[in-house]
């Protein structure tokens, strides 16, 4: 059973995956990603998988064959563990619980060689059918406090899988990402009495000097303060704290953006690693005039970051408004 | 001139680093460290470096020419710059200052092939000894709050050169890592009235599951909620909040621990990159009872790194409990 820990300073949990347990050898060689050779997530090999959660696109009803167009399946060396107690304990001054939780892939196309980039909106669409779906059902699980959902594209960013996908993981706790925006965002509209997500937006928006694109519901920017080159987030512009409740003109909206503002991407940084993380609002949590539901976009450039990863101290050589600029320039 | 920029939701600091500007093209080829070829830091070639501003060893005192076991100069491509006026100031909801600040190499040995894990105590120690005096020396400068000080061996750590050194970085503002450690130390403290460091150090030893080494003066655990396998703390055994209040046989014992801890993780993990950063209090800070200096240690082993860069939350497969055991094992 994998377990959870929180470091008693900072209060930020971890998981121990036992499971994968990792002897010192088993970290001297490398194992790239998938090329070529076998793929689990290709169609014809659904029982290569655990048994199905969620199919999109069947005309033949039976699960775990081929004939999808999305499938969700939970990730076959979890780092959490869907069945059991929490038993929340203490170890002295530690505190731990058992690691239970669901640790999910989205299987996003089901041909190998189509990146996330460049599916067309009609097929990315799906994947945020998939995230909702997936954040409503998990919600009613009583255990489960946060899901967290994000996409690894490219070796770099820890994909350790070639064919397009992303994962989500439930948690019996917030992580730290989450309460700090929630407290930030918190002390902010104590302040000011409004959000400062939206606060963000009507700024960009009148400076547009770190506009990517936009479109009725939805605007890309370079954060102020980015963490890493070409850093982008994508809001809706009116006030939500919560993806789930996003409608169906919503969801073709937010397609549209996320699309162009990956191509953006890609036509700058050609097959540039990146990471993108969900930030929405706790499970089942009441509506949060504080806090905005959005997408942060992380390209993964190795040799810029260094000691940020222990330190979370970063050092960005591109200004925001730079990016912007590339981006909002590239021809796609 | 660089700008340090406030993120509004988090309050996390990051520094634009213009001079640095990267165009999108830049990020394509990714430069692997200097192997063979001109090495700047190698004796011989101190007109490569901007002029030293500290150096031990030298028998003659003329600086800038070879004869010194270790120096310390300015870093040539630097984050920040050393003159100038904070001149801090609002832009809209966002705050920015200027990037004032030091940023230094501290040149560990002259000999370009030696390790920092395999120099001897006599070498090894100066370099926590120009840790201290550049920590005092930049204490007496007003504008600073912190120095942030590390080492990046390896190209994955963020290494750009293979010549062994460590860095410092002087900051106008607390990084996030340490406002984050001293408001949890504080509210511990409030609870407790104990430092929780002090509380740690005292399970550790009376459990004695998760101690790697120890001497008269230091510990070193594998913390109990480590974000990456064989992630090392080395901490004193006797409260103290600021590393600049060692003594002598502090010096000596650090040294020894610290040599034993990274050999103890070089037998485990040949060559492994890493990463490891001094915590010790804020410049001209009072004594403080609720926070302890310590080294943290991060072995930086790619592949099981992933979204935790973009999310802040991690997966580690390899209990802490286990690897003390492979590093107390380990023949060295």
């Amino acid at each position: 059973m994998p377990e959870l820990r929180k470091d008693p300073i900072l209060g930020r949990w971890i998981i121990i995956s036992k499971e994968r347990g990792k002897r010192p050898t088993d970290f001297i060689v490398v194992k790239p990603a998938t090329k070529g050779g076998f793929c689990p997530l290709c169609p014809g090999n659904e029982n290569t998988t655990p048994p199905e959660i969620l199919s999109y696109g069947r005309s033949d009803p039976t699960p775990n064959k081929p004939g999808w167009s999305l499938r969700v399946v939970p990730n076959k060396f979890p780092a959490l563990v869907i069945e059991g107690e929490l038993d929340k304990q203490g170890e002295g001054l530690y505190d731990k619980m058992n690691g239970i939780g669901a640790h999910e892939v989205i299987v996003e196309t089901p041909n190998h060689d189509e990146t996330f980039t460049h599916l067309p909106h009609d097929r990315m669409i799906q994947t945020f059918w998939a995230y909702r779906d997936r954040l409503v059902d998990l919600g009613r699980d009583p255990r489960f406090r946060y899901v967290m959902i994000f996409k690894n594209f490219g070796r770099a960013a820890g994909a350790s899988l070639e064919h397009s996908h992303s994962q989500l993981v439930a948690l019996p706790i917030l992580p730290r990402m989450i309460v700090s925006e929630l407290d930030g965002s918190l002390s902010y509209y104590k302040y000011k009495e409004r959000c400062v997500f939206c606060d963000i937006i009507r700024q960009e928006l009148n400076q547009n000097i770190r506009v990517v694109c936009e479109n009725d519901l939805f605007i890309t920017i370079t954060p102020y303060a980015p963490r890493a080159p070409f850093e982008m987030w994508i809001l809706p512009k009116k006030h939500s704290c919560s993806y789930i409740s996003m409608d169906d003109v919503g969801f073709q909206m937010l397609t549209k953006i996320f699309s162009e503002s990956l191509r953006r991407l890609d036509k700058c940084i050609p097959d540039v690693p990146y990471n993108f993380v969900l930030h929405t609002s706790p499970l089942r949590s009441q509506p949060l005039e504080h806090f905005h539901w959005h997408f942060e976009i992380m390209p993964k450039l190795t040799m810029i970051a260094g000691f940020e990863w222990g330190a979370g101290f970063y050092i960005n050589p591109t200004p925001p408004e730079d990016a912007a600029n590339f981006l909002k320039e590239a021809e796609i």
